[in-house]
């Protein structure tokens, strides 16, 4: 979608033509084009559908800085193929320029022996880094911050704060907030906004702001996104369990992150037990083994529905017309019951709505159940009498059943998610899947209740 | 969840210590305490809970620029009710304030009557480029921009250019990549970063960057929003069809706009139609208009599932246990199919796959329900002999059955969210209740199919 005004915008550089400059040997040309009019991020998805040969050869082109940037964006299979084909001092040298968070996130899905060999091309200052970063727990903050930031001291000039930005450099989103720290303690920050419009005599002590916002870093990696939302922030600083300054979360990652858990949230939300590889980067078998647990759960849970039916086996005998509203019954109970549960779980995703809400939910859920259950009983009454289903009696009865199904399916949506949050289990596993089966249950309870009081059966 | 420690590192003004404070009319103590130890986004919140009197109370202490933060932050109906309380001259502070930006989101939710009166406690230079913004369509990146920002001319030494910041100042995310125009025509861009790192001398024609990512006023929010995910900008420049500069859309706006937007997709995936209130921001009459029409449809479609049914009524009255099988069967299949859409809508939109992918996808899911059917289809056939509820021939039919049920729902669930973008659709409202009413019909249609042949009904 995005793609067409980027594109657009840039001498087009397909991958045809990258090839076809690959064949015809023109090498410069080649170079040139790619540092002039290519991303890292767009060479890393056109990178993949080359094959081995010509891949290294186009990455042998990039600059070292390219080379690092483009590095870290392939998916794992393409960087293992690339890991073996280079020697070591060209692996030295991407090693040595990508971010130590890359770094890190690259080492952490490498097979032993390959890892092994990237710790050989990294010096040892850095090696020991990447240490202390491995063990920091997934999905904490520790495991997504940067260690590269501008550290200042509460002494130094605007001056000499700016002066030091200039020796340090860093890449962008790093220098945008400065940090104040004595004795490796965080005790201030400085935006660099403040440095370029304040007297260059002033003190840092004189403008820096004290009360700002850190996570430690085992804070959660979706907390810390969600507060850089929240606040807006460039970057957060974060600290350890004594307040020094170990690193930052910058606005990049924490939209990485954000992207990946909200994926994840959905794939619980259809049943699917979440990974953190891509659709197409997941094999067949791995698909089976994340779909399976919930589809064996839910059929087997459908016994109980079955078991109930079979009860009532005799009323089926005499009115099988009976079982011809069975899937309108359930399926209208179980959209019922996904639409509440899902804008419940996104309302607690988003922190809009906590567990102390449960009542003002609920009170919520059960007034738009009786106006919907009042509104699809009304139709689907006339068309039971229109389509000669049944007589009026039967038409009321499948009403009432709706009715009492919408209901319980709203009332049981909203509220699990919120006790799923509340005991600590993700509220995302009570979507839809497990919602319909639960309803589903309900639904048929009720339906042969009142059709064998009604009837008689 | 991230208010644990946001809480936890500030000296707690709570809603309770803000009542207490304004009783003791300790108003001095009061306006230091917001202004040191409370950001507007968290002051926003607490004053919801407030009463009209108190707000206003509260809201008249704060500084004009926290004023002003504050007031872009809070609900509607909030704003609406101090709108009506502020004098002309407190209204006239606020809107001086307040980012352009901001001021267009709130015009676009308040009644005319008190639009008028904001437009007249506005200047006339800004009521000029309010009209302006108010002309972009909803979700234009025109109406997500930023106006305020920092445009230099390439013959501009480095030590002129970071005068310019000096003097014109903004806010954070504005200043830090600066924009080179020449008559308003966007002409390249540079870091703040390279402003500081590189020698005062220097024209900003040497070190500009001139192969810039741009979007245009009209291009959708959605996309500019990615543009920004995904090359890890801070800031992207907005341009009209003649390539003039005319604002920015910044990475915070980006990460707001991508969480409404999922918020959305997810929506319509329940069947609910999607709008850009909360969930207690919404009345239960919008809840029940926005549930009523996916519900109704739904209802009406599973007319089509009754119709095989009955036909198969004489079936039913001969081994009414059939009836039994078919929500295990029906529930299978809608959860397989689902697990299959959502996987393919959640990849649309993160741009990893494509409608060109369909063969592919189909494959992969083909693949994948083959394997699943065979151990569900295995399972379950133990589970209906241990039970008692059939035969080997039964466990051998619903087997069968269920094996078809899973290859057609896996197929249609991963196919029709792509047919949708193909045909420029939203892939989302191809998501659970959809696909499982379909599934619902082949499944019956499938199941009876088979059982009369089996048990020559």
């Amino acid at each position: 979608m995005s793609e067409e005004w980027v594109e657009e915008q840039k001498e087009e550089l397909t991958d045809e033509r990258i090839l076809q400059l690959l064949e015809e040997r023109q090498y410069k040309e080649l170079k040139e084009e790619l540092e002039n009019n290519m991303y890292p991020v767009d060479l890393a998805d056109i990178l993949e559908g080359f094959e081995q040969k010509q891949m290294v050869m186009v990455f042998r082109l990039l600059a070292k800085e390219e080379a690092a940037e483009t590095f870290a964006y392939m998916n794992s299979d393409l960087r293992e193929l690339l890991i073996n084909s280079l020697t070591d001092s060209e692996l030295e040298e991407v090693m040595e320029e990508m971010y130590l968070d890359d770094t890190v996130d690259v080492l952490e899905e490498m097979p032993a022996n390959v890892v092994d060999r990237l710790l050989m091309a990294t010096d040892e200052e850095k090696r020991r880094q990447i240490n202390l970063l491995l063990q920091y727990p997934d999905d904490s903050a520790g495991s997504v911050m940067n260690v590269d930031y501008i550290a200042l001291r509460k002494e130094m000039t605007v001056a000499e704060a700016i002066l030091k930005i200039r020796q340090v450099g860093l890449n962008r989103e790093t220098i945008y907030t400065c940090y104040v720290t004595e004795k490796k303690k965080l005790i201030g920050q400085v935006d660099v906004k403040e440095l370029l419009t304040t007297s260059e005599s002033k003190l840092i002590e004189e403008i820096m702001e004290t009360n700002m916002l850190y996570a430690r870093t085992t804070d959660d990696q979706e907390d810390v996104a969600w507060t850089i939302t929240k606040y807006g922030l460039i970057a957060l600083p974060i600290v350890d369990h004594e307040m020094c300054m170990v690193g930052i979360v910058t606005v990049d990652d924490a939209m990485l992150v954000l992207q990946e858990e909200t994926t994840e949230d959905i794939s619980i939300m259809a049943g699917v037990h979440p990974s953190e590889e891509s659709y197409f980067g997941t094999t067949v078998i791995e698909h089976v083994k994340s779909r399976i647990p919930w589809l064996l759960f839910l059929m087997l849970s459908a016994t109980v529905t079955q078991m109930i039916m079979n009860s009532y086996e005799s009323a089926l005998a005499v009115m099988p017309q009976l079982a011809g509203f069975i899937p309108m019954l359930t399926g209208t109970g179980g959209n019922c019951g996904s639409q509440s549960s899902t804008l419940v779980i996104r309302g607690l995703a988003v922190e809009e709505i906590e567990f102390a809400d449960i009542l003002k939910v609920i009170w919520k859920e059960v007034r738009i159940a009786i106006l919907i259950s009042a509104a699809l009983s009304v139709v689907n009454g006339i068309r039971i009498m229109l389509m000669g289903q049944g007589n009026a009696t039967m038409a009321f009865t499948i009403g009432v059943t709706m009715a009492c199904t919408i209901i319980i399916a709203k009332v049981v949506g909203c509220t699990l998610p919120l006790v799923a949050e509340k005991v600590g289990l993700d509220p995302a596993i009570m979507a839809t899947p497990l919602i319909s089966t639960l309803v589903d249950i309900s639904t048929i309870s009720v339906y042969f209740a009142i059709v064998s009081a009604v009837f008689a059966l």
